[in-house]
């Protein structure tokens, strides 16, 4: 298919000075000399991706079922290392051992008002050729519920959140004693066995309501891409908020040699058991539900009316689980850098999937193989990067990041010395870029939107995203700061994919970047996320696929050979500022909702709108919490601000010249930028959970993958901890301030070589 | 049941004064001597309305169907009116002969892509006794809509408001050649053909998805108070906002030798045929359909994937009507005044249903028939009241307003002359009292609720109003005004119900009343609303309508024997500077969207979210709406709130005396307060519909039901029509001009009067 290719490269040189920045700007962190030759070996780069290799690829990796421990989960692998030796990588497995409990037994029947075995069982369908893999798929369950054997009434608690539980407090329901049944979606699915156990429930079966990603949403599998009447959503529902990865090796690589917890200490497995259905199985349950009626925001779209329960749906859940150590094979290459061979720039994407996983993960990881392939043949061509690349091919991420936790963990000094930026993806799809990650990473990844020509739309993935951003923007402000701010704010992270361990416990920067929001689909984590569904409903055509390798591709070159890490700490004050205006907006927002319902039960607004036919119970008086000390995070943040600021012409100034910086004021400068991310970090962690060192992101506790920033903060608000959040402000503005003298420092190096430049 | 009764009784002296007024306040419009003597015989009055009566007046007034024109709808006007005798009250019939179409032959059958004939049918149910009454109940059908027999594609058509055609644009549907299937609610019914028949459609079915009225909202009959499959809501789609009543004889009493239009010179009669169907006849239709999916707002609660259309469902309708005239017999009795007898205080409610009609209207009609019975007896203990009393009970409210608006329009020369307010309600049920109506009465009437104990709450339904609406006002500012302000805002009034006539054509002053919000339910104009679905779910044991009946008989009592009507046009200067503000900010919204959307399509926003595979139509730019000149209006409310200020000190002062007003001083201002409301209207009427003359309430165009507030404004504004508006503000400023100046004439009289009384 040379052909094909050398289009596109013919294209994107005649195309793309149109619709890109003018030939003279500097890329961050580069010199005007080095972005020119820089910009050739990028376009070079561009052409190479291949979306037909892509297809092949997808085709062979999705070929069987794949999860961690299965046989063609390590034949993938395998082929994987082949592939990168034969292109002429230094590639090589890495192997971790790691509790992946797969079930034995899984027995769901309605006891009452009727009888009904839950059928547990996603049909193989004759259009879809690998969904009749019987042997090798992992049947539909949650791995990491504990063992158990429950009969109980049912309690549908919508979809599980704390929030819920107050509803259902008003409606004077419990779950103490119950199997309570959630809802999958609004939350990660952890959270809902999590909080259904604080609130004394027995078991927990979790469902997939057709309005979230069922036939509300569109046509389902085989005729549309929506979830069918009989497919299940697996999934982890380890406390992954506590810590991901090896439950039994927090904290330590799952090395042969680790020392292992035992298996009821291990912290993060659920303490009730857990198992996700689908809407074929749940229907008759609900149905048979009677009791208050379901609040209007809480009822899906199933054709029956939602009541809340208890009574008289009893069910009995029995489940057994095999609890085996199973081998990891992460898959690791390597391009050795000419200059800074000791700074890193880490590329990662897992292979390992819950059944055939086209979508998710082998989308992702496909355009990872190309950009190894592309990045392979310039090497032959005479590039050279400055750094050292690092590609990685996880394994075990379904299961909770075991692969990348691992390995990170089993690698954190090296990863501390040499780990410069940690870019991310985790599946694909067509759409608009999403871009998350450290935000003083935020100029350069707009820089390098910027330079991607979108596929579909006459214009830079960047320009897209920002057009679409305004066609949804709530308001004016938004709308304004869209068309004047020169950046797209990218994305806080929270977890549910391998950047996790690198960004939250070792402090890296990183970057987390994928295309998507055209097409919905409802097979996430079933059988029917295969070759046939992603060829016919996604990115039919890998066009996305190769703007996928273009644009992570062309981040990796940009951070391999800057002159100087194109940080810039501009983007992280920016970004505490908002963060620290949304926290003192959450307090205020608690502080007024309290005192106004305070008010109203006092006024007697209860038992003006109690109903004798519908009893609820009426809320009680609550302490209206008490004005926060903001001024250490504000006076920080002031500090880090005017830091940024002159950094930022330092090194303007130092990069504005006719020839490259000096070599050791680079590597001066390099080294202090590496570290900038750990300044954001404290040892001793969140409050609660030391794992997670970052100050500024997290995953929070009851959300699970969606991030809490300045998460020490806005948690403890949350949670009415207002002595912590006093005591986490501090802790967050020594962060900032240390940044900033870090900051300095490297202004500093900056000016002084600048002046010997002169 | 007189121990109930006294017991009532005994409960509302003793509890009354702790939760009301103290004794000594003043009744809006009484001297301090006549509100001792009014509480008193109001206290009496309060403790005569019986809820067992109420039960049995509905039982047999429910007993078959009685639909205008019907046997059993006679048969209820007679024995009514042997009722009203039997009390000693002065009553009589009145017929009017109506234009009343009803269905000779109705088939809808789907003929691609697979055939299915539509059930158009409500199967009787063994729980329910009246259900099964075929050979009296009418079929389901839309009154009004034109005889036809169209073979067309269908076209998923959401609500069918002009918003949802605009949609349909962007989507690049038309209906054009089409039957538009529109789902019931968001607006009045009869919309929904005329909006299809503008866009091109030959035709409309019309069916209750199970979001709006079905299961989505509790269980439905007889199980609960929802709309069971194949429930079907009957109605009229008459072009009412055009004019109500007989199509045959706008503006005239449909008397005998009344001139008649040729039935196809009836502008109000339908353009295109139109049923409506259940949800059990709906689904099948509309899960063949293919085209765009629906927008998400549009999809409803069947469990199948809405999609938009056209194709493959292709549909056969035929309907034909007999378009006979029918008779509507309105009941009428009075009571006459004895200071006052040529001022009307006018109460009605209408007796006919679609079918056996419990909750609409019989549950509104057996209130006021309590009320015209607790007067009788009191008049027997001697209470006489000033003013005259009409009592009236309409036929053909149903078909649109035919006994009501007839009535007026026949007597429109008398009542413009006498009629000082007209109190209307139109069914009730359990909950909260709602209050609309003209707002020179606003004050009046919350005095009025301030008075009248709650019968689930323990305290005034002033009270629990104010406090339900504390528990769901929008924002804090809501909270402010509805702790801080004297008075409950009352809604404005647009259509639907019998006070349409009064207030709309003739301009007098008008209430509407009811309780309500408690209870859900969907059996709105179908066969299931009757004495068995009232009894179980909704006011079952008739508390409601007992506080129904104490609230608009006090009501009636108070402005009959007020010493001066009791008007107080703060209200209206309030509500005009609200309306003001509204239009304003409609503007200013409307200025801002098209502007914004004018600058994305220049900036490519439509361009860069287009989907190949789901086309859009981008919209084109448009013209952005000038700025209107608002200071007309402006000046003349200032005129209007200085006036209505100056008047309430006067007449403070007139009644905050010892003794009483001079006589010919209140009736002299009574004749000028009952033409006040005719200052508000002008006998051009709106613009394209010279019936509606009244200048600030109107059903809108496109609403139907709900009101439009300074309508010819606001509606130009909302069809583009700038200079229209420019010109609407100018005649709405001339007409609060006008009332200021009456206003302005009242306060001379009364200040004379207080001159004189000192």
């Amino acid at each position: 298919m040379r052909r094909a290719s050398a289009l596109v490269l013919l294209c994107l040189f005649t195309c793309f000075s149109g619709v890109g920045r003018g030939q003279d700007a500097r890329f961050p962190g580069f010199a005007t000399a080095s972005t020119r030759l820089q910009r050739e070996w990028e376009q070079a780069f561009r052409g190479l991706p291949d979306p037909n290799v892509m297809r092949e690829t997808m085709q062979r990796l999705t070929a069987r079922p794949h999860h961690v421990g299965s046989p063609y989960g390590k034949a993938n692998a395998e082929w994987m290392l082949a592939r990168l030796k034969e292109w002429g990588l230094d590639a090589r497995i890495e192997r971790f051992d790691v509790l992946f409990p797969t079930p034995k037994e899984r027995l769901v029947e309605m006891l009452e008002p009727t009888r009904f075995t839950l059928r547990l069982e996603e049909p193989a369908l004759d259009t879809d050729p690998t969904s009749n893999q019987k042997s090798e798929q992992l049947p539909t369950y949650n791995a990491y519920s504990i063992d158990g054997d429950v009969t109980a009434p049912i309690v549908y608690v919508n979809y599980g959140l704390p929030d819920d539980y107050e509803e259902l407090e008003r409606l004077g329901v419990s779950v103490k004693g119950a199997i309570a049944i959630a809802r999958y979606g609004n939350s990660w699915r952890g959270i809902k066995p999590k909080v259904a156990a604080e609130h004394g429930a027995v078991g927990c079966i979790i469902y997939s309501d057709p309005r979230d990603d069922g036939y509300f949403g569109g046509d389902v599998f085989p005729a549309g891409p929506m979830r069918p009447k009989d497919g299940v959503q697996r999934g982890s529902v380890m406390d992954a908020p506590l810590y991901p990865g090896d439950p039994l090796t927090p904290g330590v690589g799952a090395t042969p040699g680790a020392t292992r917890l035992d298996r009821k200490d291990a912290a993060t497995i659920t303490k009730i058991p857990v198992l996700p259905i689908s809407y074929g199985d749940a229907q008759p349950l609900l149905a048979a539900l009677t009791g208050p009626l379901a609040p209007a925001g809480w009822r899906g779209a199933l054709p029956i009316t939602y009541h809340v329960g208890p009574g008289p749906t009893k069910v009995h859940m029995r489940l057994q689980f095999n609890w085996d150590l199973v081998p990891a094979y992460d898959v690791i290459a390597r391009i050795p850098g000419v200059t800074h061979p000791d700074e890193w720039i880490i590329r990662g994407n897992h292979h390992d999937g819950w059944v055939n996983g086209a979508d998710d993960p082998v989308s992702g990881a496909v355009a990872l193989l190309e950009e190894a392939r592309a990045f392979a043949t310039l090497v032959k061509r005479g590039w050279k990067p400055a750094r050292t690349l690092v590609y990685a091919i996880w394994d075990g991420e379904e299961p909770m990041l075991l692969g990348s936790t691992e390995w990170a963990e089993a690698h954190a000094d090296e990863l501390r010395q040499h780990a410069a930026v940690y870019i991310n993806s985790d599946g694909n799809g067509r759409g608009f870029l999403s871009m998350g990650g450290s935000h003083s990473l935020e100029h350069f990844v707009n820089d390098v939107a910027r330079s991607i020509d979108d596929p579909d739309a006459k214009m830079s993935v960047w320009k897209r995203k920002q057009l679409q951003r305004l066609s949804t923007a709530p308001n004016a402000e938004a709308r304004t700061e869209l068309r004047e701010r020169d950046d797209l704010r990218i994305d806080a992270l929270g977890s549910g994919t391998d950047y996790t361990a690198f960004l939250d416990h070792l402090g890296i920067a990183t970057l987390d970047l994928g295309y998507g929001g055209a097409d919905d689909g409802g097979v996430y984590h079933s059988i029917y996320d295969d070759f046939y569904w992603y060829t016919h409903f996604a990115d039919t055509n890998f066009a996305y696929g190769v703007a996928m390798s273009q644009t992570i591709g062309t981040t990796v070159m940009r951070l391999a050979s800057a002159d100087v890490l194109p940080f810039d700490f501009r983007g992280t004050a920016d970004a505490v500022r908002l963060y620290l205006k949304e926290l003192r907006d959450l307090l205020k927002a608690r502080q007024d909702a309290i005192g106004e319902r305070n008010r109203q039960i006092e006024e007697g607004v209860f038992r003006a709108t109690f109903d004798p036919r519908r009893p609820t119970v009426a809320p009680t008086t609550e302490q209206v919490p008490p004005h926060l000390n903001f001024a250490p995070l504000e006076n920080a943040l002031d500090t880090l601000t005017e830091s940024a600021r002159r950094y930022h012409s330092a090194v303007e100034r130092l990069l504005s010249g006719d020839g490259h910086p000096a070599p050791e004021a680079a590597r001066a400068l390099d080294r202090l930028l590496i570290d900038s991310e750990r300044s954001l970090t404290n040892s001793a962690g969140l409050p609660g959970r030391p794992w997670f060192k970052h100050l500024l992101y997290a995953p929070g506790i009851y959300t699970g993958y969606d991030v809490k920033t300045i998460p020490g903060v806005r948690e403890s608000i949350e949670l009415k901890r207002y002595q912590q959040a006093d005591a986490e402000i501090v802790r967050v503005a020594e962060a900032l301030t240390a940044q900033a003298a870090l900051v300095d420092r490297a202004t500093t190096i900056a000016e002084q070589a600048s002046a010997r430049g002169r």
